[in-house]
């Protein structure tokens, strides 16, 4: 029977510490079995209204919102479409995903320029502003937080300043980061974000959305070459409460369900969840052992990258924490695919599974004659206080 | 409590009879809440092969399908990404669906000349070959079956074949047929076609597909202006049972079981299910005093349409359906809106619910002083052979 395919093929189910998707709780998961309704009947209306609305209350952000059936990289797509054409674009690159947000940005027409950064580490602010000042771009563009190499735009607030006072308009590619970091959509001034359900707002994948203020909107390009991605589409239906294109509909009712979880914990309470247990968490892996692999100051709060001791191979290393403790984390991507290990900590985590994580890694590196020191780890998380509220 | 939003917000939902989504068997619902998995992991290997395998099945195809996390309309923008640019393209128009397709490939670059027909009928096939002749395109595009009007372009395989004796590549978009009408890639030659989840193969909307021959393969645009929708990264991605981008892991486990569903009936019974039913409805209807509005050879199987007598205002009538029935047809879009209703009767059907909404409309007519035979009508559905297996 095909309800079953899941365990009847497969037996076991990994917990997921990867980079997204992310664990979703089971209320989440059940509202998305519910009814398909008509995307264009009344119904929908007010689930697509309570859900925006939603939105913009976890987004800490009164700007518009448009949600989009598309993994985040549509979403990045849309920024793109919209806003690119026939502009000169500056983007900041630390990792992959600022690779492909350049590469998306040329896609559909614009000039980039690259301020790139060694892995493991981001441009230096001063300069990404001079280039801003020799290139003078239309338009600049980073990724908040890419989880690649684990690295974290963490001067995000002071380029969006630098770059609002040169007139450029600001393009963030904020997936894996919305919801679990420091971000201020409004007060820091962005103009334009894409974000996604599977990440820190720990809804199943498949819906994204873009974030887009007074200035965006009346920036958009009028040669936006995609009818799937022309943000205007959106924000004409989104007036009566709808989608251009039949939207997902029961991942709407999961990403409801989602949102209203964040909201019932609170916001600024689930966002400070996720900074003080990566902190947690950098300080239990550097008691077992491990080694952050960026540097200090450019930490993700959301994806953690280690390098392990030479003795200990990387990707042996992860296939054993499958196997022995069916726990998922991610690997390097391209040259860095033996060297580090990346741990995906969003959404809401049960403590039973963050102790079991550590555990796993420190009795892994213990049996590759590693000096681990599991009390120790295991104390940094009894710290937690947010694990009172969970 | 959001899981139950769906109901505390409206307190009911309507039967749904609209060009999609359509009704969803609880089975395939429920598969949706199962736990995400990792998209990059050997499980999602496993869903994502089988359910690759079945929707191949289910088409009756050998050529290559590629699965998108978008709507139908995402599925058409590949075709377009992928083979408009700088090509020169013939579009068969028979409604709002065949315009959008035509503009989409416009975006991409082609060139594109258009055939059309007055709403409710279809371009002949004579003009349409002779318009090849002249324009000599490279592409030749149409909508099998454009649900605007109800237009079902009859003589698709026809087409198919002049199109490709002239060395023409043929994208169609078949959102509304596949499953449900009778269409054959394979025996046809259709190089490339774009189906969606949400229609007659019954599963929630949120993916889509294109299928693809090896001639659409080795033709497929090197200037391709889309990342998401660029579909030779899925292909790469495909060869390791995974997509290029996350996608919707929890819709991929729901189409799997609507795919299974099909299989269990058996494909060939589930399109004469479409096919019987739509004939049967049309001879209830015209009992009922309601007239078929396309003109009988172009007369879609999946979503019917209608004119109402004189005295009887499409809307209103429509209106009337949902308030005392709780179900739901749709309009006519544009000028049509209040001349005509618009039945889709894709997927599995209850035999009670095909009977809930004959005699609806039959009670809904008469109320509204049109002499309707609803006894007759019902015998019309009496005769359908299917329902005995369902």
């Amino acid at each position: 029977m095909c309800t079953h395919l899941l365990y009847s093929v497969s037996g076991k189910r990994n917990l997921l510490f990867i980079p997204g998707p992310v664990e979703v709780e089971e209320e989440i998961l059940l509202a998305s079995s519910k009814p398909v309704v008509n995307h264009r009947g009344k119904i929908f209306h007010e689930i697509f209204d309570d859900t925006k609305r939603k939105l913009k209350e976890v987004l800490l952000t009164k700007n518009e919102v448009v949600i989009l059936t598309a993994s985040g990289t549509g979403a990045v797509e849309a920024l793109a479409a919209n806003f690119a054409p026939g502009r000169k674009a500056l983007v900041v690159n630390s990792g992959e995903f600022g690779s492909r947000l350049a590469e998306t940005l040329k896609v559909y027409g614009a000039e980039v320029v690259e301020v790139a950064a060694e892995l493991g580490s981001a441009p230096k602010l001063e300069a990404v502003v001079s280039q801003m000042d020799s290139v003078k771009p239309d338009v600049v563009a980073f990724v908040y937080n890419d989880t690649s190499p684990g690295v974290r735009l963490s001067y995000a607030r002071e380029l969006v300043k630098e770059a609002k006072s040169r007139g450029a308009l600001i393009l963030v590619d904020a997936v894996s980061a919305v919801g679990g970091d420091e971000l201020r959509i409004d007060a820091w001034g962005i103009d334009a974000l894409a974000g996604a359900s599977q990440k820190c707002l720990a809804a199943p994948p498949g819906l994204s959305f873009v974030v887009l203020n007074d200035e965006a909107r009346e920036n958009m390009s009028k040669d936006v070459k995609s009818v799937y991605f022309d943000l205007r589409r959106y924000l004409e239906y989104s007036a009566k409460s709808e989608t251009p294109f039949t939207p997902a509909v029961t991942l709407f009712y999961a990403f409801n369900s989602a949102l209203e979880r964040i909201l019932r914990f609170g916001v600024e309470k689930w966002i400070s969840m996720h900074v003080e247990r990566a902190a947690a968490l950098y300080r239990a892996f550097a008691a077992l052992g491990l080694t952050p692999f960026v540097e200090e100051e450019f930490r993700s709060r959301t994806v953690l990258s280690f390098t392990t001791p030479q003795s200990v191979n990387a990707a042996e290393f992860r296939k054993a924490l499958i196997e022995k403790y069916d726990i998922e984390v991610a690997g390097g991507l391209g040259k860095l695919k033996d060297r580090i290990v990346r741990v995906g900590v969003m959404g809401r985590i049960p403590m039973r599974d963050i102790v079991a994580l550590v555990t796993a890694v420190g009795l892994e590196m213990k049996e590759r004659g590693v000096e681990a020191n599991l009390p120790e780890a295991l104390a940094e998380l009894a710290k937690l206080a947010t694990y009172e509220h969970l």
